[in-house]
């Protein structure tokens, strides 16, 4: 089966490169989006240059989304609902998964329900159907050894269960294992863990990550 | 240094006598609490011929709380409220430690904040200190293999951090990995996590728990 083409929206940070390169490695073709063409472009070069592929292009958001089956989100916190907002009419039709973890500072706050990928969902309307991954896995994890598994698992949230079992073999093919935690709404605890994560890495002086024992996967 | 007196109240169901047999295996002196004096005395019973200790004794829940100067809440979630107001004399001037999770049913669906030790120290008030932990930790994992360690690691969350140290020795005696998870505010995520390993456990017909990764211990 063909892989699907994924784009990273709001791509340019730390988060968005470190699954590009990851899903690239696996053989999709992934395309990285900015609000900034140029951006998005230096950045989708310097990973190609990196990885010796020509799988990762660079567009402008919205071109992104439009040439993509799966758009995942990994747009800074707090542009994240004016985003949503702006790309409501690409998206539809699409699979989106939200990695918004929306933490608020100072002291690393866990978010209040409802979730980012709630808010999504509503504003995206039934056109568009939203799963809730990555908001825990650190950058860092997936920069390295691209070869290697991630270790920091992924907890995925949604309602409909096609899609999550979608964005499971998507994770998978990342490197990462991924697991089934509920619906929609659920993903307002992932987000909080990713609160509990950085004041853990702040008094530990570490680069803690979640790790699920006790399921066959 | 002589190690503190610990009651586990409302420790007649699951997770109570499996800490109570944790700590007692490490040498504290452990009190069951319940309403039911008899019950209490019957489980420290049962408890102390299958460990082969005489350290553990039932009580009811107001007399093992005053015995004690750590008390461990293991209430049954819908009983949290009433049972921490019914206990609120006698927990003046003790560590309290909360490891209530409430989740509704049907649908394992994690709390809305304020976490429940916060509610227990809003009841408290400042006569006593609550530390909020072992709310994901399942019962089955800690009776089994006392003299190994248990496969889930404990989320500490506690605003006076001399308490949260104590809480976090405590736990490590028990053979558990604790690791201090911001302030009892952050508990409700880890309320939260309860909700999706009950939805992954379900999913996966599986007994998952939480471990961190990537923090030096």
């Amino acid at each position: 089966m063909e892989k699907p083409v994924v784009a990273v929206l709001g791509g340019t940070g730390n988060e968005g490169p470190g699954l590009a390169m990851r899903w690239a490695n696996a053989g999709y073709t992934v395309i990285i989006g900015s609000r900034e063409t140029e951006k998005a472009e230096r950045i989708a070069g310097e990973l190609r240059e990196q990885l010796g592929l020509e799988t990762i292009t660079g567009m402008e958001n919205r071109a992104a989304a439009q040439a993509a089956e799966i758009c995942v989100l990994t747009i800074v916190a707090k542009a994240h609902r004016p985003a949503v907002e702006s790309l409501k009419e690409v998206l539809q039709g699409k699979l989106v998964v939200d990695a918004t973890a929306r933490v608020k500072f100072p002291g690393a706050v866990p978010p209040e329900p409802p979730s980012a990928a709630r808010i999504a969902q509503d504003i995206l309307g039934n056109g568009a159907t939203v799963v809730a991954a990555y908001q825990n896995v650190p950058a860092s994890a997936l920069r390295k050894a691209l070869d290697q598994p991630v270790k920091s698992d992924v907890l995925v949230c949604g309602d409909d269960m096609e899609a999550v079992e979608r964005v499971i073999s998507l994770t998978e093919d990342g490197g990462m294992r991924a697991f089934y935690a509920g619906g929609l709404d659920n993903a307002v605890v992932v987000e909080g863990l990713t609160a509990l994560l950085i004041t853990m890495n702040k008094h530990y002086k570490g680069h803690g990550t979640i790790q699920i024992a006790g399921l066959n996967k």
